[in-house]
C-alpha cells in the first residue's frame, strides 16, 4: 500500500485506485491528492500482483457492472470506496474531476465555503480540459493509432497548442491565482483560500506535464507567467506530503502517456 | 425570462445562464436542466437587450474577476446565482458539469442517495467528452480556425470518431442504462434511478447531436442499439418540461456550433 507521510488522524476507508500501470497519466491527479493529504491508498494495478487485470475486469469490461453492483465505468481511473456505496456496499466511481470531487472534503482538500468548492472544481475542470488538448497535440487523429501515423496532423495541432491554447490557459490559471492573492486569503501561493486545495495539485500536475512535452515552449512561456510558472510552481513542490511524494519511487516518470516528449513538436 | 412550464413550487434565486446568444452549445446542457425542472431562468445573451454584451464582460474579459468578487471564468457557459455566494453575494461558476452539479439537488434532477449522485455526474461528465470529440470532428487542429482551412483532417478525424469513439460511448450508456433496467429502479427508462436525472438530459442532447451531425452513421447505429437511441431516446422528449421546450421557441437549431452536418464527414 502506498503509505504516504501520514498528516491526518481521522479514520478512512481503504481507497483503492484504479489505473493503468507504470505511467502517471489521469491517475496522477488522483494520486496527488492523497499524497498531499497523507492519507493512504492503494494503488491497484502498480502495488498488486494481478492488479492491473482487477482494474480491466472493473473499468475495461463489456458488461453492465463495474464491480459490487455499481454500474460500469467508462474508462480508468475509478475509485473504489469499500463501504462507501448503499447499504453498505462498496461504491466504484468514474471520471477524474468526479473522484476528486468526492474525495475533497473527505482529504481535506478544499476550502470550508461552498463557493470555494465550485471554484476548485471549475479550475479542475479547466486544468482537465488543458490535459486533454496536450493528449490532442501527439493524436489529434484517433487514439488507437500510433503517433508516427498522425505526425504530419501532430504538428500542426502542437503548434496551435503551443501559440493559442496554452497562453489561454496560463492566463486563466494565472488570472485565478492573483485574484486569490488580492480578493482572497491565498497571499498569491495558493489559488483558492489559504490552504492546499486540490485544484493547486491539478493545475500542478498538468503544468509540470506541460514543462516534459514542451521544455521550450514552457521555457519561453515562463517570462510571461513568471509567479504562476516559477513561485506557485515551485511552492507546490515544496508542500507537504507532494514533496515527500515526488523524490519516492511512487512518483512515476512521464513516458508514452498524456505527456510526451516529441522535439518536433516543441517551439523550434 | 425563459417560462417553462412550472413544475415545482419550491423558491429559486433569479438563476442567470451565460452563454453565447443563438447556438445550443454547451448552454443547451443546462437550459434543459431549468426546463426540465420547471424552473424559471434568464438566457442572458438570448434574452437581454445588449445580453451578450454582459455575458463577454463577466465569462470572456482578460482580469481577475468575472464578478461580484468572483474569479475568472474561463469560457461561458456560467451560471450567476444571485445572493449564492459569500455573505450573501451573486456566486458565478463556470463549467458546465460544475454547474449541473450545482443545480442537480436545487433542481430535483439527482436521485436521494449520495452514489446516485455520482453516477449521474459519472455520466454527465462521459457525455461531455463525447461533445467535445462531436466538436473535434469538424475542428480537429485548431479551434479559432475555419472548418474548410482543415477539413482533409476532419475528414479522417470524423471516421475515427464515428467508427470507434461513437459506438464505445453508446455502449457505455447503453450498458448503464441496462444496469438501471435490471439492478435499479429505472425500468429501462432512465439512465440512474427512477426518475429524470440529468445525465439523462444530456446524453440525450449529446445523441440528438450526433443524429443531427452524422444522420446516416447514427441510423445505423440505431441497429446496434435499438433501445437506447429508440425508446429512450424517444422517452426522455416526452418528459414533461422537456417537451413543451422542445417545442417552443426557446430551442434553437442546431447550426455552427459544436455539432455540424457536413455530409462529407457522416458514413457514406
Amino acid at each position: 500500500m502506498a503509505q504516504p507521510s501520514a498528516k491526518k488522524q481521522r479514520t478512512h476507508p481503504q481507497y483503492e485506485l484504479l489505473y493503468h500501470p507504470g505511467i502517471p497519466g489521469r491517475g496522477e491527479f488522483i494520486r496527488l491528492a492523497f499524497e498531499a493529504a497523507g492519507v493512504p491508498y492503494i494503488d491497484v494495478a502498480n502495488e498488486q500482483k494481478e492488479g492491473y487485470g482487477i482494474v480491466q475486469q472493473v473499468c475495461m469490461n463489456k458488461t453492465t457492472e463495474s464491480a459490487d453492483n455499481n454500474p460500469p465505468v467508462f474508462s480508468p481511473p475509478a475509485l473504489r470506496v469499500p463501504g462507501g456505496g448503499k447499504d453498505g456496499t462498496a461504491l466504484v466511481i468514474g471520471q477524474t474531476p468526479n473522484i476528486l470531487w468526492y474525495l475533497g472534503e473527505r482529504l481535506d482538500l478544499v476550502p470550508e465555503d461552498e463557493a470555494g468548492k465550485y471554484y476548485v472544481q471549475q479550475i479542475t475542470l479547466t486544468a482537465l480540459d488543458l490535459n486533454n488538448e496536450m493528449h490532442d497535440t501527439h493524436h489529434p487523429i484517433a487514439v488507437m493509432k500510433y503517433y508516427e501515423d498522425q505526425k504530419e496532423e501532430s504538428l500542426k495541432k502542437a503548434q496551435d497548442v503551443r501559440q493559442n491554447r496554452i497562453p489561454k490557459f496560463l492566463s486563466y490559471f494565472d488570472r485565478t491565482r492573483q485574484h486569490n492573492e488580492h480578493h482572497g486569503s491565498g497571499k498569491g501561493k495558493y489559488l483558492v483560500g489559504d490552504k492546499l486545495t486540490y485544484a493547486d495539485t491539478t493545475v500542478w500536475q498538468v503544468l509540470d506535464g506541460c514543462m516534459f512535452a514542451f521544455p521550450k515552449e514552457m521555457a519561453a512561456r515562463k517570462e510571461e507567467f513568471p509567479q504562476l510558472l516559477g513561485d506557485f510552481y515551485e511552492a507546490i513542490k515544496q508542500e507537504s506530503g507532494i514533496k515527500e511524494y515526488l523524490s519516492s519511487k511512487r512518483r512515476m516518470s512521464y513516458s508514452m502517456g498524456i505527456f510526451r516528449h516529441y522535439p518536433e513538436l516543441d517551439r523550434q
